[in-house]
Protein backbone atom coordinates (compact mmCIF):
# COMPACT_ATOMS: atom_id res chain seq x y z
CA UNK A 1 0.00 0.00 0.00
CA UNK A 2 1.18 3.70 -0.68
CA UNK A 3 0.03 6.78 0.52
CA UNK A 4 -0.31 10.03 -0.96
CA UNK A 5 -0.11 12.69 1.06
CA UNK A 6 0.60 16.58 1.53
CA UNK A 7 2.16 17.30 4.79
CA UNK A 8 -0.12 18.09 7.31
CA UNK A 9 -3.54 17.53 4.79
CA UNK A 10 -6.49 15.86 5.71
CA UNK A 11 -4.27 12.79 4.51
CA UNK A 12 -3.38 12.59 7.81
CA UNK A 13 -6.34 10.90 9.18
CA UNK A 14 -6.12 8.09 6.83
CA UNK A 15 -2.06 8.19 7.56
CA UNK A 16 -3.16 7.92 11.54
CA UNK A 17 -5.39 4.92 10.16
CA UNK A 18 -2.56 3.26 8.96
CA UNK A 19 -0.45 3.56 11.76
CA UNK A 20 -3.13 2.35 13.90
CA UNK A 21 -3.51 -0.48 11.73
CA UNK A 22 -0.30 -1.63 11.70
CA UNK A 23 0.61 -3.43 8.57
CA UNK A 24 3.54 -2.29 6.20
CA UNK A 25 2.92 0.90 4.15
CA UNK A 26 5.21 3.37 1.82
CA UNK A 27 4.20 7.48 1.50
CA UNK A 28 4.60 9.85 -1.09
CA UNK A 29 4.42 12.85 -0.60
CA UNK A 30 2.09 15.03 -3.29
CA UNK A 31 3.38 18.80 -3.28
CA UNK A 32 0.29 20.45 -2.87
CA UNK A 33 1.62 24.36 -2.62
CA UNK A 34 3.41 23.95 -6.17
CA UNK A 35 0.70 22.34 -7.80
CA UNK A 36 1.56 18.74 -8.06
CA UNK A 37 -1.40 17.71 -8.29
CA UNK A 38 -2.84 19.40 -11.37
CA UNK A 39 0.68 17.66 -12.90
CA UNK A 40 0.00 14.59 -15.22
CA UNK A 41 1.80 12.46 -13.06
CA UNK A 42 -0.70 12.91 -10.27
CA UNK A 43 -3.60 13.20 -12.37
CA UNK A 44 -2.55 9.37 -13.68
CA UNK A 45 -2.95 8.61 -9.77
CA UNK A 46 -6.40 10.53 -8.73
CA UNK A 47 -7.80 12.87 -11.61
CA UNK A 48 -9.58 14.36 -9.04
CA UNK A 49 -6.20 16.15 -7.95
CA UNK A 50 -7.07 15.77 -4.60
CA UNK A 51 -5.17 13.92 -1.43
CA UNK A 52 -5.46 11.68 0.37
CA UNK A 53 -5.12 8.61 -2.50
CA UNK A 54 -4.70 5.13 -1.25
CA UNK A 55 -2.81 2.36 -4.10
CA UNK A 56 -3.44 -0.68 -2.81
CA UNK A 57 -1.44 -4.06 -3.76
CA UNK A 58 -3.71 -5.06 -6.53
CA UNK A 59 -2.88 -1.75 -7.65
CA UNK A 60 -5.98 0.12 -7.79
CA UNK A 61 -6.54 3.59 -6.51
CA UNK A 62 -9.39 4.65 -4.09
CA UNK A 63 -9.99 8.14 -3.09
CA UNK A 64 -12.31 10.24 -0.63
CA UNK A 65 -11.64 10.01 2.48
CA UNK A 66 -14.86 8.15 3.89
CA UNK A 67 -14.39 5.43 1.24
CA UNK A 68 -10.13 4.69 1.90
CA UNK A 69 -11.28 5.13 5.74
CA UNK A 70 -13.64 2.65 5.12
CA UNK A 71 -11.87 0.51 3.36
CA UNK A 72 -8.78 0.29 5.64
CA UNK A 73 -11.25 -0.26 8.79
CA UNK A 74 -13.28 -3.94 6.83
CA UNK A 75 -10.28 -5.20 5.85
CA UNK A 76 -8.92 -5.33 8.82
CA UNK A 77 -12.20 -6.16 10.90
CA UNK A 78 -9.61 -7.12 13.91
CA UNK A 79 -8.71 -3.60 14.53
CA UNK A 80 -12.91 -2.62 15.34
CA UNK A 81 -12.20 1.21 13.36
CA UNK A 82 -15.76 0.84 12.69
CA UNK A 83 -18.74 0.00 15.01
CA UNK A 84 -19.70 -3.72 14.22
CA UNK A 85 -23.38 -2.99 14.24
CA UNK A 86 -25.26 -1.17 11.78
CA UNK A 87 -26.54 1.94 13.94
CA UNK A 88 -23.18 2.28 15.73
CA UNK A 89 -21.81 2.40 11.62
CA UNK A 90 -24.34 4.58 10.45
CA UNK A 91 -23.62 7.40 13.79
CA UNK A 92 -19.82 6.73 13.19
CA UNK A 93 -20.59 7.47 8.94
CA UNK A 94 -22.85 11.10 9.91
CA UNK A 95 -19.82 12.44 12.09
CA UNK A 96 -17.46 11.27 9.29
CA UNK A 97 -19.58 13.15 6.89
CA UNK A 98 -19.93 16.15 9.07
CA UNK A 99 -16.47 16.58 9.58
CA UNK A 100 -15.51 16.12 6.01
CA UNK A 101 -18.19 18.02 4.10
CA UNK A 102 -19.03 20.25 6.26
CA UNK A 103 -16.87 21.00 9.02
CA UNK A 104 -13.76 20.51 6.62
CA UNK A 105 -15.08 21.75 3.19
CA UNK A 106 -17.42 24.42 3.90
CA UNK A 107 -15.53 25.22 7.44
CA UNK A 108 -12.10 25.25 7.06
CA UNK A 109 -11.74 25.79 3.35
CA UNK A 110 -13.26 29.16 3.94
CA UNK A 111 -10.40 30.02 6.66
CA UNK A 112 -7.44 28.44 4.58
CA UNK A 113 -8.26 28.94 1.16
CA UNK A 114 -10.61 31.72 0.73
CA UNK A 115 -9.41 32.67 -3.07
CA UNK A 116 -11.87 29.07 -3.79
CA UNK A 117 -14.44 31.03 -2.83
CA UNK A 118 -13.78 34.71 -3.76
CA UNK A 119 -10.77 35.91 -5.73
CA UNK A 120 -11.66 39.17 -4.69
CA UNK A 121 -9.16 39.68 -1.85
CA UNK A 122 -11.30 42.29 -0.20
CA UNK A 123 -14.27 39.75 0.13
CA UNK A 124 -11.79 37.39 1.99
CA UNK A 125 -12.01 39.20 5.64
CA UNK A 126 -15.68 38.23 5.48
CA UNK A 127 -15.51 34.58 3.80
CA UNK A 128 -12.91 33.68 6.59
CA UNK A 129 -15.76 35.02 9.18
CA UNK A 130 -17.96 32.37 7.69
CA UNK A 131 -16.00 29.76 7.74
CA UNK A 132 -15.00 30.19 12.17
CA UNK A 133 -19.04 30.67 12.29
CA UNK A 134 -19.25 27.38 10.47
CA UNK A 135 -16.49 25.73 12.67
CA UNK A 136 -17.95 27.38 16.14
CA UNK A 137 -21.09 25.83 15.50
CA UNK A 138 -20.28 22.59 14.27
CA UNK A 139 -17.67 21.69 17.34
CA UNK A 140 -20.09 23.14 19.76
CA UNK A 141 -22.59 20.43 18.40
CA UNK A 142 -19.89 17.67 18.64
CA UNK A 143 -18.76 18.64 21.88
CA UNK A 144 -21.80 18.43 23.24
CA UNK A 145 -22.32 14.81 21.64
CA UNK A 146 -18.99 13.99 22.91
CA UNK A 147 -19.18 14.60 26.27
CA UNK A 148 -16.05 13.55 28.37
CA UNK A 149 -15.83 10.33 26.41
CA UNK A 150 -12.70 9.83 24.92
CA UNK A 151 -13.98 8.42 21.36
CA UNK A 152 -16.52 9.88 19.34
CA UNK A 153 -18.56 6.31 19.03
CA UNK A 154 -18.09 3.37 21.36
CA UNK A 155 -14.90 2.67 23.77
CA UNK A 156 -12.37 2.45 20.80
CA UNK A 157 -10.81 4.75 17.79
CA UNK A 158 -12.88 5.30 15.09
CA UNK A 159 -12.32 6.50 11.37
CA UNK A 160 -14.67 9.45 12.61
CA UNK A 161 -11.92 10.41 15.49
CA UNK A 162 -9.00 10.12 12.81
CA UNK A 163 -11.01 12.63 11.05
CA UNK A 164 -11.92 14.84 13.83
CA UNK A 165 -8.12 14.22 14.64
CA UNK A 166 -6.97 15.75 10.97
CA UNK A 167 -9.44 18.52 11.73
CA UNK A 168 -8.49 19.66 15.10
CA UNK A 169 -5.02 19.76 14.38
CA UNK A 170 -5.51 21.91 12.05
CA UNK A 171 -8.03 24.23 14.20
CA UNK A 172 -6.10 24.14 17.47
CA UNK A 173 -2.45 23.53 16.40
CA UNK A 174 -2.66 25.67 13.18
CA UNK A 175 -5.29 27.92 13.14
CA UNK A 176 -4.72 28.32 17.06
CA UNK A 177 -9.09 28.69 17.26
CA UNK A 178 -10.32 28.20 21.07
CA UNK A 179 -12.18 24.75 21.02
CA UNK A 180 -14.67 23.46 24.08
CA UNK A 181 -12.62 21.81 26.81
CA UNK A 182 -13.70 18.29 26.28
CA UNK A 183 -12.52 18.76 22.18
CA UNK A 184 -9.25 19.84 23.40
CA UNK A 185 -8.91 17.14 26.06
CA UNK A 186 -9.71 15.20 23.04
CA UNK A 187 -7.62 15.97 20.73
CA UNK A 188 -4.13 16.14 23.56
CA UNK A 189 -5.14 12.31 24.11
CA UNK A 190 -5.11 11.26 20.67
CA UNK A 191 -2.24 13.59 19.98
CA UNK A 192 -0.44 11.55 22.85
CA UNK A 193 -0.74 8.20 21.24
CA UNK A 194 2.20 6.92 19.46
CA UNK A 195 0.84 6.34 16.42
CA UNK A 196 -0.18 9.93 16.02
CA UNK A 197 3.25 10.96 17.36
CA UNK A 198 4.97 8.53 14.47
CA UNK A 199 2.54 9.93 12.11
CA UNK A 200 3.74 14.17 12.92
CA UNK A 201 7.04 13.00 13.25
CA UNK A 202 7.05 11.05 9.21
CA UNK A 203 4.98 14.23 7.95
CA UNK A 204 7.78 16.53 9.41
CA UNK A 205 5.36 18.25 11.60
CA UNK A 206 6.05 19.69 15.24
CA UNK A 207 3.75 19.75 17.62
CA UNK A 208 3.76 20.63 21.18
CA UNK B 1 -40.13 6.36 9.16
CA UNK B 2 -41.10 10.40 8.13
CA UNK B 3 -38.77 12.29 5.87
CA UNK B 4 -37.78 15.83 6.41
CA UNK B 5 -38.00 17.07 2.66
CA UNK B 6 -37.67 20.18 0.57
CA UNK B 7 -39.17 19.37 -3.14
CA UNK B 8 -36.55 19.40 -5.55
CA UNK B 9 -33.66 19.49 -2.76
CA UNK B 10 -31.02 16.95 -2.24
CA UNK B 11 -33.28 14.96 0.17
CA UNK B 12 -34.75 13.81 -3.27
CA UNK B 13 -32.41 10.90 -3.33
CA UNK B 14 -33.34 9.51 -0.28
CA UNK B 15 -36.94 10.19 -1.01
CA UNK B 16 -35.96 8.15 -4.36
CA UNK B 17 -34.43 4.95 -2.21
CA UNK B 18 -37.51 4.89 0.12
CA UNK B 19 -39.77 4.03 -2.61
CA UNK B 20 -37.57 1.73 -4.27
CA UNK B 21 -37.75 -0.25 -0.98
CA UNK B 22 -41.44 0.45 -0.58
CA UNK B 23 -41.92 -0.02 2.54
CA UNK B 24 -44.43 2.77 4.59
CA UNK B 25 -43.22 5.93 5.22
CA UNK B 26 -44.20 9.62 5.92
CA UNK B 27 -43.28 13.05 4.58
CA UNK B 28 -42.84 16.12 6.33
CA UNK B 29 -42.09 19.46 4.30
CA UNK B 30 -39.74 21.97 5.36
CA UNK B 31 -39.80 25.15 3.78
CA UNK B 32 -36.38 26.21 3.07
CA UNK B 33 -37.16 29.21 1.54
CA UNK B 34 -39.16 30.70 3.98
CA UNK B 35 -36.14 29.44 7.07
CA UNK B 36 -38.62 26.88 8.24
CA UNK B 37 -35.09 24.77 8.62
CA UNK B 38 -33.82 27.50 11.65
CA UNK B 39 -36.82 27.48 13.60
CA UNK B 40 -37.50 26.24 16.66
CA UNK B 41 -39.57 22.85 15.55
CA UNK B 42 -36.82 21.92 12.99
CA UNK B 43 -33.85 22.52 15.03
CA UNK B 44 -35.25 20.11 17.37
CA UNK B 45 -35.43 17.84 14.51
CA UNK B 46 -31.77 18.57 12.94
CA UNK B 47 -29.73 21.41 14.71
CA UNK B 48 -27.81 21.73 11.32
CA UNK B 49 -30.44 23.41 9.62
CA UNK B 50 -30.36 20.44 6.76
CA UNK B 51 -32.68 18.30 5.21
CA UNK B 52 -32.73 15.50 4.52
CA UNK B 53 -33.39 14.11 7.44
CA UNK B 54 -34.96 10.99 8.83
CA UNK B 55 -37.32 10.45 12.13
CA UNK B 56 -36.67 6.18 12.40
CA UNK B 57 -39.30 4.24 14.15
CA UNK B 58 -37.32 4.14 17.26
CA UNK B 59 -37.52 8.06 17.28
CA UNK B 60 -33.99 8.71 16.54
CA UNK B 61 -32.84 11.16 13.72
CA UNK B 62 -30.50 10.38 11.44
CA UNK B 63 -28.84 13.18 8.87
CA UNK B 64 -26.56 13.27 6.00
CA UNK B 65 -27.22 11.73 3.33
CA UNK B 66 -24.25 9.02 2.86
CA UNK B 67 -25.66 7.98 6.42
CA UNK B 68 -29.01 7.56 5.82
CA UNK B 69 -29.22 6.18 2.71
CA UNK B 70 -26.54 3.46 4.17
CA UNK B 71 -28.92 2.54 7.10
CA UNK B 72 -32.01 2.08 4.67
CA UNK B 73 -30.12 -0.02 2.40
CA UNK B 74 -28.34 -1.89 4.89
CA UNK B 75 -31.77 -2.85 7.02
CA UNK B 76 -33.43 -3.54 4.02
CA UNK B 77 -30.43 -6.07 2.68
CA UNK B 78 -32.93 -7.77 -0.01
CA UNK B 79 -33.44 -4.59 -2.07
CA UNK B 80 -29.11 -5.30 -3.09
CA UNK B 81 -29.10 -0.85 -2.97
CA UNK B 82 -25.32 -1.21 -1.51
CA UNK B 83 -23.01 -3.82 -3.32
CA UNK B 84 -22.45 -7.04 -0.92
CA UNK B 85 -18.95 -7.20 -1.53
CA UNK B 86 -15.95 -4.71 0.24
CA UNK B 87 -14.95 -3.24 -3.12
CA UNK B 88 -18.12 -2.46 -4.73
CA UNK B 89 -19.07 -1.38 -1.47
CA UNK B 90 -16.06 1.55 -1.18
CA UNK B 91 -16.33 2.27 -4.55
CA UNK B 92 -19.65 3.11 -4.31
CA UNK B 93 -18.92 5.40 -1.59
CA UNK B 94 -16.09 6.98 -3.65
CA UNK B 95 -18.82 8.00 -5.85
CA UNK B 96 -21.36 9.38 -3.53
CA UNK B 97 -18.78 10.98 -1.54
CA UNK B 98 -17.80 12.86 -4.55
CA UNK B 99 -21.57 13.45 -6.12
CA UNK B 100 -22.41 14.72 -2.60
CA UNK B 101 -19.13 16.51 -1.06
CA UNK B 102 -17.72 17.87 -4.41
CA UNK B 103 -20.21 18.11 -7.32
CA UNK B 104 -23.38 18.85 -5.00
CA UNK B 105 -21.80 20.91 -2.07
CA UNK B 106 -18.56 22.59 -4.23
CA UNK B 107 -20.19 22.62 -7.36
CA UNK B 108 -24.14 23.43 -7.29
CA UNK B 109 -23.51 25.09 -4.28
CA UNK B 110 -22.19 28.08 -6.26
CA UNK B 111 -24.14 27.86 -9.16
CA UNK B 112 -27.88 28.01 -7.05
CA UNK B 113 -26.04 29.91 -3.41
CA UNK B 114 -23.06 32.05 -4.81
CA UNK B 115 -24.32 34.34 -1.98
CA UNK B 116 -23.13 31.91 0.33
CA UNK B 117 -19.57 31.58 -1.14
CA UNK B 118 -19.45 35.40 -1.35
CA UNK B 119 -22.14 38.45 -0.25
CA UNK B 120 -20.94 41.00 -3.10
CA UNK B 121 -22.97 40.34 -5.99
CA UNK B 122 -20.93 41.45 -8.09
CA UNK B 123 -18.77 38.66 -8.03
CA UNK B 124 -21.83 36.11 -8.22
CA UNK B 125 -21.08 35.53 -11.68
CA UNK B 126 -17.84 34.76 -11.54
CA UNK B 127 -18.17 32.07 -8.62
CA UNK B 128 -21.15 30.61 -10.66
CA UNK B 129 -18.45 29.74 -13.57
CA UNK B 130 -16.43 28.11 -10.64
CA UNK B 131 -19.13 25.77 -10.03
CA UNK B 132 -19.95 24.79 -14.00
CA UNK B 133 -16.24 23.90 -14.19
CA UNK B 134 -16.08 21.68 -10.87
CA UNK B 135 -19.18 20.20 -12.16
CA UNK B 136 -18.30 19.72 -15.59
CA UNK B 137 -15.17 18.32 -15.11
CA UNK B 138 -16.65 15.91 -12.65
CA UNK B 139 -19.34 14.60 -14.80
CA UNK B 140 -16.98 14.37 -17.52
CA UNK B 141 -15.18 12.02 -15.14
CA UNK B 142 -18.52 9.96 -14.15
CA UNK B 143 -19.91 9.68 -17.41
CA UNK B 144 -16.10 7.88 -18.23
CA UNK B 145 -16.53 5.13 -15.55
CA UNK B 146 -20.13 4.51 -16.66
CA UNK B 147 -19.84 4.13 -20.34
CA UNK B 148 -23.60 2.71 -21.61
CA UNK B 149 -24.48 1.08 -18.25
CA UNK B 150 -27.70 1.66 -16.25
CA UNK B 151 -26.06 1.77 -13.52
CA UNK B 152 -22.66 3.29 -11.48
CA UNK B 153 -21.82 0.16 -9.34
CA UNK B 154 -22.73 -3.51 -10.48
CA UNK B 155 -25.89 -3.94 -12.56
CA UNK B 156 -28.76 -2.71 -9.86
CA UNK B 157 -29.55 0.42 -8.64
CA UNK B 158 -27.42 1.73 -5.56
CA UNK B 159 -27.15 4.33 -3.01
CA UNK B 160 -24.67 6.09 -5.27
CA UNK B 161 -27.33 6.04 -8.45
CA UNK B 162 -29.97 8.15 -5.95
CA UNK B 163 -27.57 10.27 -5.44
CA UNK B 164 -26.48 11.28 -9.12
CA UNK B 165 -30.32 11.14 -9.63
CA UNK B 166 -31.25 14.30 -7.30
CA UNK B 167 -28.11 16.02 -9.05
CA UNK B 168 -28.70 15.17 -12.22
CA UNK B 169 -32.24 16.51 -12.11
CA UNK B 170 -30.55 19.61 -10.59
CA UNK B 171 -28.35 19.92 -13.81
CA UNK B 172 -30.20 18.68 -16.49
CA UNK B 173 -33.76 19.79 -15.59
CA UNK B 174 -33.19 22.83 -13.45
CA UNK B 175 -30.41 24.41 -14.30
CA UNK B 176 -30.48 23.07 -18.01
CA UNK B 177 -26.94 22.55 -18.30
CA UNK B 178 -25.67 20.49 -21.15
CA UNK B 179 -24.16 16.55 -19.86
CA UNK B 180 -22.13 14.00 -21.66
CA UNK B 181 -25.12 11.70 -23.99
CA UNK B 182 -24.64 8.77 -21.78
CA UNK B 183 -25.45 10.75 -18.51
CA UNK B 184 -28.54 12.02 -20.28
CA UNK B 185 -29.61 8.64 -21.56
CA UNK B 186 -29.12 7.63 -17.80
CA UNK B 187 -30.92 10.07 -16.22
CA UNK B 188 -33.66 9.50 -18.27
CA UNK B 189 -33.83 5.94 -17.66
CA UNK B 190 -33.93 6.58 -13.79
CA UNK B 191 -36.42 9.37 -14.21
CA UNK B 192 -38.67 6.40 -16.31
CA UNK B 193 -38.78 4.33 -12.78
CA UNK B 194 -42.21 4.09 -11.49
CA UNK B 195 -40.78 4.99 -7.65
CA UNK B 196 -38.66 8.89 -9.61
CA UNK B 197 -42.50 9.45 -11.15
CA UNK B 198 -44.02 8.93 -7.61
CA UNK B 199 -41.31 10.48 -6.35
CA UNK B 200 -42.03 13.85 -8.39
CA UNK B 201 -45.44 13.86 -8.36
CA UNK B 202 -45.61 13.52 -4.22
CA UNK B 203 -42.93 16.59 -4.36
CA UNK B 204 -45.47 18.58 -6.78
CA UNK B 205 -42.50 18.82 -9.29
CA UNK B 206 -43.48 18.69 -12.65
CA UNK B 207 -40.87 16.94 -15.11
CA UNK B 208 -40.80 16.15 -18.74
N1 LIG C 1 -13.44 14.92 -0.87
C1 LIG C 1 -12.04 14.69 -0.61
C2 LIG C 1 -11.40 16.01 -0.19
C3 LIG C 1 -9.94 15.92 -0.07
C4 LIG C 1 -9.30 17.29 0.06
O1 LIG C 1 -9.99 18.32 0.27
N2 LIG C 1 -7.95 17.32 -0.05
C5 LIG C 1 -7.19 18.55 -0.03
C6 LIG C 1 -6.16 18.54 1.09
S1 LIG C 1 -6.86 18.58 2.72
C7 LIG C 1 -6.44 18.68 -1.34
O2 LIG C 1 -5.92 17.70 -1.86
N3 LIG C 1 -6.38 19.88 -1.91
C8 LIG C 1 -5.61 20.13 -3.09
C9 LIG C 1 -6.29 21.10 -4.01
O3 LIG C 1 -7.49 21.33 -3.85
O4 LIG C 1 -5.61 21.62 -4.88
C10 LIG C 1 -11.86 13.64 0.45
O5 LIG C 1 -12.80 13.39 1.24
O6 LIG C 1 -10.82 12.96 0.50
N1 LIG D 1 -24.22 17.26 4.25
C1 LIG D 1 -25.67 17.23 4.05
C2 LIG D 1 -26.04 18.33 3.07
C3 LIG D 1 -27.50 18.49 2.93
C4 LIG D 1 -27.87 19.78 2.18
O1 LIG D 1 -26.99 20.42 1.60
N2 LIG D 1 -29.16 20.11 2.21
C5 LIG D 1 -29.66 21.34 1.61
C6 LIG D 1 -30.75 21.06 0.58
S1 LIG D 1 -30.10 20.26 -0.87
C7 LIG D 1 -30.31 22.18 2.72
O2 LIG D 1 -30.99 21.64 3.59
N3 LIG D 1 -30.09 23.50 2.71
C8 LIG D 1 -30.74 24.39 3.63
C9 LIG D 1 -29.84 25.51 4.07
O3 LIG D 1 -28.61 25.39 3.88
O4 LIG D 1 -30.35 26.47 4.60
C10 LIG D 1 -26.08 15.87 3.54
O5 LIG D 1 -25.27 15.14 2.97
O6 LIG D 1 -27.24 15.47 3.74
Amino acid sequence: MKLFYAPGACSLGIHLLLEEIGKPYELARVDLASGAQYEAEYLRVNPKSKVPALLRDDGSVLTEYPAIATWLAKSNPEKNLIPADLDGEVRMMELVEYIVGTLHAQGFGRIFRPAKFCENEAEHAAIREAGKAIINKGLAQIAEGLGDRPFLIGDGLTIADSALFYFLFWIIDRAGMEVPANLKAYYEALKARPTARKVFADEGINVA
